[in-house]
């Protein structure tokens, strides 16, 4: 294969979209968050980068606690919106309905099919623009049709949808390729 | 909505599927990964959880670099195959056509569109079974074939596929939605 170096940029196709919500004075806001991973399985562990001057940032800090909320593509335009204006300036708490969980300050997304309660384990700055927290999921809030026969998410009633990051587009779920840890069980390499 | 609680499950859907690479004392190993996510834009910072008794930690540890492989969909079987056996009882270091880049040490799938080389920045023990590993992306190589016209990875070209966690099924990347930080710009919630 021919490959071409395209220095240190943030390619790890393709990206979740979610939405990060946090109590700032007392007030809910949300914004769009696409980079966030799960960094351990059990208990669930998230670890995100928000930037040091973004107005949610400052909501964690506050709080030690916050929401990650999965949205469905039909979603595509409120969260596309509140990745594009500040909470500094715009009141984002009446765009969805929201509500608490036992954290209490963790305002989630009640529109969205899937809503992860998180307290805050650690936040680093390693000299980036973003303050890297590290939270853990206390509780997740799954809307009852979205589940499988097995009181467990499904992921094409979810419909969560993806960025693609630099080319900034949005694309959706597509279809079913296979089983995990079991389509490969038996593959050999062709040599 | 009507929602039910789930416990502190990994519900972060969906995730990236990747390869993490490694050298184990001095061999190329590789490993599926999927509890990975972007942390800091610029320079690319990825976070990332590795089980400690997985075989590849310790190559981790021992080099303090490793690679983010991003397969295709045509590679689905491979890339489950590695996922399902470790590097202790099995050599994988002859299943994919390897490379090196600047840090020597970082074993890349050039099977793979696209494979980012890292540097260990930090590594975290929350008290979890796996270790919290934190990289810099110090260079990112991508197949020519995969570019867009700006130089730029194209995802419909990369053909990157998803994981849902618990349902344990991959599913491929689906259709255009719409663009990034524009879609929603004139948003305004319904009453």
């Amino acid at each position: 294969m021919s490959k071409k170096s395209l220095g240190n940029k943030s390619c790890l196709y393709p990206y979740p979209v979610t939405i990060l919500g946090a109590n700032v004075n007392g007030k809910a806001n949300f914004m769009t968050l696409a980079f966030i991973g799960i960094v351990n399985a059990n208990p669930g562990m998230v670890a995100f980068g928000c930037n040091k001057r973004h107005y949610t940032n400052g909501g964690i800090k506050e709080n030690l606690t916050f929401s990650i909320n999965i949205p469905s593509k039909n979603m595509i335009k409120a969260v596309d919106y509140i990745g594009c204006v500040s909470g500094e300036k715009t009141d984002k708490s009446g765009l969805f309905k929201i509500f608490y969980g036992k954290l209490d300050t963790a305002p989630m997304v009640d529109d969205c099919p899937l809503c992860l309660e998180c307290k805050v384990l650690k936040i680093l700055d390693l000299g980036g623009f973003d303050d890297i927290v590290i939270g853990e999921i206390v509780e997740c809030y799954c809307e009852e049709n979205c589940l499988s026969s097995n009181n467990l998410p499904d992921i094409e009633k979810l419909q969560p949808y993806m960025l693609s990051m630099y080319e900034n587009r949005y694309f959706s779920l597509g279809e079913y390729l296979g089983k995990a840890w079991n389509i490969g069980l038996n593959y050999t390499a062709e040599k």
